[in-house]
């Protein structure tokens, strides 16, 4: 089968490797109907993350059960499903408190790499979640997004405690940080300020429910939510980079008592203990545990209640030119997110 | 009247200083009753934090009302009254959040000091709470342990979202940490973990609810609670240090999902955002609301079901050689915390 290969910054080739097959009882094999670029995947792709050697790419999927282990229950073969990025056996104590993301068994679909024609799902039960209805194009572009940007967008929301009277500022204006308005709005927020400075992403923000746009940075920008609200900060700051400056403004941004939700995966980042301390707010996040939003977040999807597909400006079919354009136009900023079909 | 000074590392007089006076119409002044001496006053004594010029101390207390401004409501002169470490105004949308320790109008009282005869005490209607009922020996150290240890400790186990059916571990074996564990007890945790390696302080621990003791540190302490929680880890972790080595302990002890309490004041502490960003767990703390918990926790000592006041294992009179010895002994560790009588 063909699969994505990264062989370096900026390097990134079709290649043809061996069909996946079922290794252990618990596993499904999926035939790919359509998987992502992500944000995260450009730390390789700019040599910020080095990698030693060539390595499969992708963790985002959705596609049809093609096998499945004997110890698989939940799943026929036929099946049309979603799965998160983490691959988790749904059982553990960790996976029964829902942070399935962090399961003691947990996969990173990552080391998978499902920008494939198939994929070895690991715990399938535990990981992926069936899909019932008709699936539109617009509802199959949402449910790639509930793979993993909707998903963590949504845990970022959820872990901020976004809700009803609750004024939410969003750092980030990636594809995540734009679902985290959508699930900021969903989860009944009174007030959604987005940070971006990229007209397109401020009408898809304002689309998914920002109130407001702030589109100054750093200490400039923790000074504009200020004066927002009323000299307090946020009551929820979604954070959705990773880097320093964007975790500093986050906690800024918020008051004491406050929650930052952080799902921007950390590169390079020290928090200064003594900062975090004074500022009295919550700080949650980490790899979002997607499993645990599916079933609503599918639900919400199929009822056309949601449309988080929406963030995916650039479809391109799965070879080789269109893989490495990918990865160019996100690495450019010219697309928010790309969608591979296969 | 005689106020405690620090003129630098090691050096604690007794001085005479003017009188405080009321300042702001909601001010209240104080004849002090008791103070204390606290772990973070250890700081400067020890000179890792750096004092320009000679320093007031002290910031618990408990005392007598004196006078009061035009403006203060809810007291009286003759009021017994325990008041926060902070002064809050108690109006501000932050103290209406329960943060009142960082209101927007604080006042942290250890610029006000209050081992000293009289205190004036800003936000008095925000800051002080009245007792009412007799005022026994026991009661006393218990509401002068409310004013700081107690409330942090009690701030702590909030924080940690310490209850039933949950596995709490405790870093630090000083009173905050001790009574950290005694508010996880009352809160209804099933299983206290306190760490310390020190007779006298594993058995106040047990006193005050602690199921299982660990002497082991750092990564082994870390790889000890992983054993004693089925490889999880502890649901929720008290932080009463505020060191670097704490920090990490309290965080690797913490399975995914769960939540860390800190409340050691933060000491050159940088915390690496990739491990907190994969360690999933929550992060709260700073300087304790103890407004938040005071009146609650008046009710709970004048009615007997608490004992925090055990944690003052010395007690002294007010004077110049009883002051430095009281720092002397909480540097060497051979008091816990220290309790200074006028």
């Amino acid at each position: 089968m063909r699969a994505v290969i990264m062989h370096g910054p900026g390097d990134v080739r079709v290649e043809d490797v061996p069909t996946p097959q079922l290794v252990e009882p618990t596993d499904a094999i999926i035939r790919v109907d359509a998987a992502c670029i992500c944000g995260s995947d450009l730390w390789p792709y700019r040599g910020i993350e080095k990698q030693k050697r060539p390595t499969r790419m992708g963790h985002e999927y959705i596609g049809l059960i093609e096998q499945i282990g004997p110890e698989v229950r939940d799943l026929a073969v036929g099946d049309f499903v979603v799965g998160s990025f983490m691959a988790s056996d749904g059982t553990c104590e960790i996976c029964a408190a829902g942070y399935q993301s962090r399961c003691i068994h947990v996969v990173g679909m990552g080391s998978v790499g499902t920008q494939a024609e198939y994929a070895r799902i690991p715990w399938a039960d535990g990981t992926l979640v069936k899909v019932a209805g008709e699936i539109t194009p617009e509802r199959r572009r949402s449910l790639l997004a509930a793979s993993d940007v909707l998903g963590t967008g949504w845990f970022a929301a959820v872990a901020a405690e976004a809700g009803p009277g609750k004024t939410v500022a969003v750092v980030g204006d990636g594809a995540v940080g734009l679902l985290g308005i959508l699930a900021a709005s969903r989860l009944g927020a009174e007030r959604i300020i987005a940070m971006s400075r990229h007209a397109d992403r401020q009408a898809l923000a304002r689309r998914f429910g920002a109130t407001d746009i702030v589109e100054e940075r750093g200490d400039a920008g923790v000074a504009r939510i200020k004066e927002l609200t009323g000299g307090y900060g946020a009551h929820s700051t979604i954070e959705a980079v990773g880097t320093q400056e964007s975790m500093e403004q986050a906690i800024r941004a918020t008051r004491a008592g406050g929650h930052v939700g952080f799902v921007g995966v950390s590169h390079g980042v020290a928090l200064d203990g003594a900062e975090l301390f004074f500022s009295g707010v919550h700080l949650h996040g980490g790899p979002a545990p997607v499993r645990r939003f599916l079933p609503e977040l599918i639900e919400l999807i199929m009822t056309d209640r949601i449309d988080p597909g929406a963030v995916f400006d650039l479809t391109l079919p799965f070879d080789a030119a269109a893989a490495a354009e990918g990865y160019r136009a996100m690495d450019e900023r010219r697309a928010t997110k790309v969608l591979l079909e296969f």
